[in-house]
């Protein structure tokens, strides 16, 4: 029986197939991640994976249930599988939000589920960390959550010459479009005709802007001068007294594509152009709002950033570390009489903190020795008779000899 | 909006309501669990939330279809979020247990979805930590897998006096049915009685029994001497040499509903009867041949341990810590000319390990003490000059002024 298409399985490493993902690498991304939220004082939080659909469409539109896991539940209620993070957010933050000083500062790393056309490799779902800053109408805000999104990169090992922030803002662009004489009811119109410049035929661009009273020239001209508006000088300068200059460059082409955007808005892409985007993001100061029917009004900006291309880029850039989860100790049984006392001695390191293995039935000195080596075990652990252990160092090939209670302080 | 009945927010400590559950609650329970489970070996894995229909009915046949989150995709197949990790399991490990040396030594912390009837607290997910053992049909196998499981709830600071593992086995029911002159066609009909024994009318089970030719007097003598099989007695003696006779004990009113169950069954109950039960398992030695369909025969055993019993009973024997996630350092921004190099200071805090907060926005002096004190800061810090970093310990209310670039050793 196989499971889902677009759906992943996680084995402890080595991994047995190339076509399964590492239950290791996953939990060393979310060490990461989190530990970096940690530092910058974001707090966790996390939803139910199903949802209202409701919830959904209420941020999205009607037109997203074409690319959800959505279904009726045995009690009628249309429900779906979480797609994204930030309704659920918006959600939560608008039923408690007296509870939380601000800004309030918190981050999730939700999976996210979504029913995409079948490709090859394409995924139907992924995990992502999402942190969101709420409460602060301030660039400052900004600057602080895009700090956050390169030092979780930089945890990685990854660098400057890795990775870059393309910095843009929706409101630099509304104001292009207003003094160009756009019609602001078609402003929406215009943000996804930028969306889709990069991947558009030249042609068919300009026949769309010009529909709305534009020339590509205009358009590409204000790409190339890309003169940051004064808030994205002030989150440049944040970042660069930060000494986080090199991450980041203003670049109009990102302009995402979302309706609920409202302001700054931010991808990161690997400098050599081979992945998508590794994470993206922005400002989205009306949704809470909107989800909350009105009660709680709310600035906010946030990103999303997910594990399968971080995986990828990292695989690439020879960054995964090896994740082998070597034991301590292996504790020897070559008399079975001293099976018993040689529990209590594989207990006893346990409960001192150590990972220790031993052969659960009775084996061969050779073939228990063999399996302490594939394990990676520091040491070895070997019960003279029933009160003193012959403890090995396996590199130093160093032997000392201790009494039962005291074999856990020989292992440091 | 609200969210789904049965489902649960977690918030970030402090809680703002008694009806959500927290974020920090969760990331301990699931931090010691990944701690115990790694000191006994035991590898991470985890697959789709979402299965096929019929890997679930497979294991557990279609009755078990009226308490799924079940539905049918875009692609016109019959799926369900999963209602255990088993299934997953069995067919993880038949697709590449070649790969792996025996015994494998599996955990995982799913979570799990059940459309159970709607009763006011009653959940319809949760998450569970499965530890499973496979490849080994010796006794002293269940013993390692059931010493895992006290040692994991002795983490949480639970006794012997907190709770006791409820030790069965079908084997030694399977003997007293055989022996009684049961016929083989109505065992698990049997074992069902035995299961619902506890909470049946006592007149009820006696008339089902008696249907199968046996009395309730039989069946209570027998549960009464419970005189453990010779399996029980290795496992008995296996745990005692570990020191830990004393969370065990052989009751064999335990037999496990589920119809998989094969031999050793056990229970995790709090002595004070106050709670369900903490954890539940037992061998399962058929399960991955049939998930296979015959291509890989495997013995096994595991359990799973819920989230919400176990918050429940921690709370009650109050043995959760608090959780208010301390920054380490408060960056006072006194002079707004010195932002920018107050920044690079909180960049560099950061960067060495600290969690570091700082005013995004200018903020009154008093206003950032007050903040740094909520935050439960060991220490503020502040530049003289762009030169000199004044480092408060307020705890202890010293002060050491040092070099901008030396700050972060100051912390210690």
């Amino acid at each position: 029986m196989e499971r889902l298409p677009g759906f992943r399985d996680f084995y402890p490493e080595p991994l047995p197939h190339n076509d399964v993902w590492s239950a290791d690498a996953r939990q060393y991304i979310f060490d990461q991640w989190r530990e970096i939220a940690r530092r910058y004082g974001f707090r966790e939080y996390d939803g139910p994976p199903l949802e209202p659909l409701e919830l959904l469409t209420t941020k999205s539109g009607e037109e997203i249930i074409g690319q959800l896991y959505n279904f009726k539940d045995k009690g009628d209620r249309e429900v779906s599988l979480r797609p994204e993070m930030t309704p659920t957010l918006a959600r939560m933050v608008a039923a408690h939000e007296r509870n939380y000083k601000k800004p309030i500062k918190w981050f999730a790393i939700p999976q996210l589920f979504r029913y995409e056309r079948q490709q090859k490799g394409r995924l139907r779902e992924h995990f992502q960390l999402n942190a969101d800053l709420m409460g602060e109408l301030h660039p400052a805000a900004d600057a602080e959550l895009i700090a956050l999104l390169i030092d979780t990169l930089r945890a990685f090992g990854l660098n400057a010459e890795d990775f870059v922030i393309r910095l843009s803002s929706r409101n630099a662009w509304q104001e292009f479009f207003k003094n160009g004489g756009g019609d602001t009811l078609h402003e929406y119109a215009f943000f996804q005709i930028i969306d889709k410049l990069e991947r558009t035929p030249l042609d068919e661009s300009e026949k769309k802007l010009s529909a709305l009273g534009f020339t590509l020239a205009q358009v590409n001209t204000f790409i190339e001068a890309g003169k940051p508006t004064e808030e994205l000088e002030t989150i440049l300068h944040n970042l660069a007294a930060r000494g986080l200059k090199d991450f980041v460059k203003v670049d109009y082409q990102v302009i995402r594509g979302l309706a609920y955007y409202t302001g700054v808005v931010f991808e990161a892409f690997d400098r050599k152009g081979e992945f998508r985007a590794i994470a993206g993001g922005g400002r989205y100061n009306n949704l809470v709002k909107l989800i909350s029917g009105g009660k709680v009004d709310m600035p906010a900006l946030g990103f999303g950033m997910g594990d399968v291309v971080l995986l990828e880029l990292l695989k690439a850039r020879k960054l995964l570390p090896k994740f082998d989860a070597p034991m301590d100790v292996f504790v020897l049984i070559e008399d079975e009489a001293l099976r018993p006392v040689s529990l209590k001695l594989v207990h006893d390191l346990r409960a001192a903190g150590y990972a220790v293995e031993y052969p659960i039935t009775p084996a061969k000195p050779d073939k228990q020795f063999k399996r302490a080596q594939e394990l990676k075990v520091a040491h070895t652990a070997r019960l003279d008779n029933d009160a003193y252990v012959r403890i090995r160092d396996l590199k130093t090939r160093e032997e000392i000899v201790t009494g039962l209670a005291g074999a856990a302080n020989h292992l440091k």
